[in-house]
């Protein structure tokens, strides 16, 4: 099953008569399985089911959800064309309420489809399938060229820490944090990464250990608490971790633990990255404070993998995420190029004169 | 449920025809159970099996299979006892091979057996039985002095974060990371104790928030990974942790993640303590570079909670413990007093001049 190529969790078959193939991750790691989807509902579940996951994924599953959902309708109804294509937005925006990417990639599904308006039925669908493709395929090249600015950080030897799964199964290809391996790893360079597990949901143990292992990178698994060991015995040379959402400033939201990572990145001298696109940039928002943080369920901390594991009735506190500020983050890998040191004025010089 | 006082995880009941009363723990945190001993073989299961657990509580059960298994004896045969004397004790020393308190306590009761030979079976055997309780209530005595020591320490309002865990139910009674806070909690002092779940095995999780939360004292359970979290929140006053070997210099080993706890405490500006009988102390050992430190078996992060959390191939680093260095350790609480600050002069100040 090695393939030193990244994994591409979701991917269009075929022409327009084809079928979405889509890594089944509930399953992971214990089974890979491919599952084949030929039908809007069977794509709004898969997302809802976390069948398909991570910000960038999401919305490719929508967008080619939404070509599947407007199969089949009658060739000469253009404007029954389009309040079924309506219809089947309105469905998907369900599927996951909260997710960004999914709102965005079907507006984006719209424009298309109001961009071509008039010419009929069939070139519609055809041109909503290429933008579903396009999506897809930006995304794509956009981890990619996280991978090909990060890479450099990745020498011969060295020990790379990561968190939580910011890697291909969560994009098209590549992911963002683990693009720089990737990448490094085609260029023939040795290195090891050390994989945090990840509590309380386990993206590390479950996603990132098993993407890596499949292309061939030497990755060791360690439980959370494990980090400030294998630090301090001199293992890791970095740590890369990926981004829910950057302030002007570069203070990082990112999955809850970063931040203790990036504090004892700092105590032993390891530079700290973040690697993720520019779309992560929340430039209105001058720092870190105004990022809220959202609280997970008690029970995936309580009974979380299958067994209880606390008693019922203590309480928990369970933040989603935490915010690094900028002053432990070494750098910012982002697709247009690396931002370090991080500063407003440098997150400004590489992104401010562009739309995000 | 709730009492105020401390869990007693194991304890003789009645006269020598009695029997011990164990905490079930491997049940825990879903049912709390106690058993009725009433054998040697009984015992020795319950030791092998995890029910009872923690150094001090493996002596003070080893001390009291003793008296289990040489009930019956023939009254008139001193000889012959002494005979099952010597069985049993090398039976039960089979029953955990690496717990050192298993051996103290065992050629404690062959002293006591010692020192009354030619007495007769009766009068042995009860003082046998007197010598068990003598090392549970010992126990409890030393624990308790640990407790009022640190409980200065735990002032109104204040927060306490605390791993795996070092409480009552691994000793006869009020634990040594979780005495101080027994102690504060009874003199009426308003606390809140953060307890890290403790990863791969979830002491924290399964035995801390149970007996604290059973006591009446406010716990809050958080990933281990949420701790650098906690404290920069402000939520955290000190930190308190157990410890399973103390070098002469202050070095302490105890279990994985302490010392990134202690990383994260000191650039936090939170004072970390330990909390440990002068028992712990290894003063032959000049500083923590000479602990040897076990590996454990990588599926217990792999498999470790019922369900497969990581590819069966991964490989794991996993440490059963790691080292933290005196220089990041605000004061070491024994029985006999705080230590603080910790240095070789300070330790031996406490310690160096009695056997410890």
């Amino acid at each position: 099953m090695n393939e030193s190529n990244p994994i591409r969790p979701i991917e269009w078959v075929g022409g327009l008569d084809g079928h979405v193939a889509l890594i089944e991750q509930t399953l992971l790691p214990e089974k890979f399985k491919i599952i084949r989807v030929e039908d809007v509902e069977t794509m709004w579940d898969a997302i809802r089911r976390l069948a398909v996951r991570g910000a960038p994924a999401i919305g490719i599953a929508a967008a080619m959800g939404t070509v599947l959902g407007v199969r089949g309708c009658d060739e000469g109804d253009e404007a029954g064309f389009r309040r079924r294509l309506t219809e089947v937005c309105d469905y998907l925006r369900t599927s996951r309420p909260t997710a960004v990417n999914l709102f965005w990639a079907l507006e984006r599904m719209v424009k298309c489809a109001d961009d071509h308006r008039g010419r009929g039925v069939a070139e519609i669908s055809k041109a909503l399938l290429g933008e579903a493709q396009a999506i897809r395929d930006e995304d794509a090249a956009m981890c990619r060229k996280i991978g090909e600015h990060g890479a450099p950080l990745i020498t011969d030897g060295c020990g790379v820490l990561t968190h939580c799964n910011a890697g291909a199964l969560a994009t098209a290809e590549y992911g963002t944090a683990l693009a720089p391996m990737y990448v490094a790893h085609k260029l023939g360079r040795a290195f090891r990464v050390y994989a945090d597990e990840t509590r309380p949901l386990l993206q590390g143990a479950r996603l990132t250990t098993w993407e890596l292992g499949r292309a061939g990178i030497d990755v060791i698994l360690i439980c959370d608490s494990t980090a400030a060991v294998v630090m301090r015995e001199g293992k890791v040379d970095l740590v890369i971790t990926g981004a829910d959402r950057i302030a002007a400033n570069g203070d990082t939201a990112n999955k809850i633990g970063t931040y203790g990572l990036a504090v004892l990145a700092d105590a032993h001298g390891i530079p700290f990255y973040v690697a993720a696109p520019s779309s992560t940039f929340d430039l209105p928002l001058a720092d870190g404070e105004g990022i809220p943080i959202e609280e997970r369920d008690p029970d995936e901390i309580r009974r979380g993998m299958g067994r209880q594991t606390a008693p019922d009735e203590v309480s928990c506190y369970s933040p989603a995420f935490d915010v690094t500020p900028a002053s432990l983050i070494r750098g910012i890998i982002t697709e247009r190029g690396l931002i370090e040191p991080v500063s407003g004025a440098s997150v400004s010089a590489m992104l401010g004169n562009c739309e995000p």
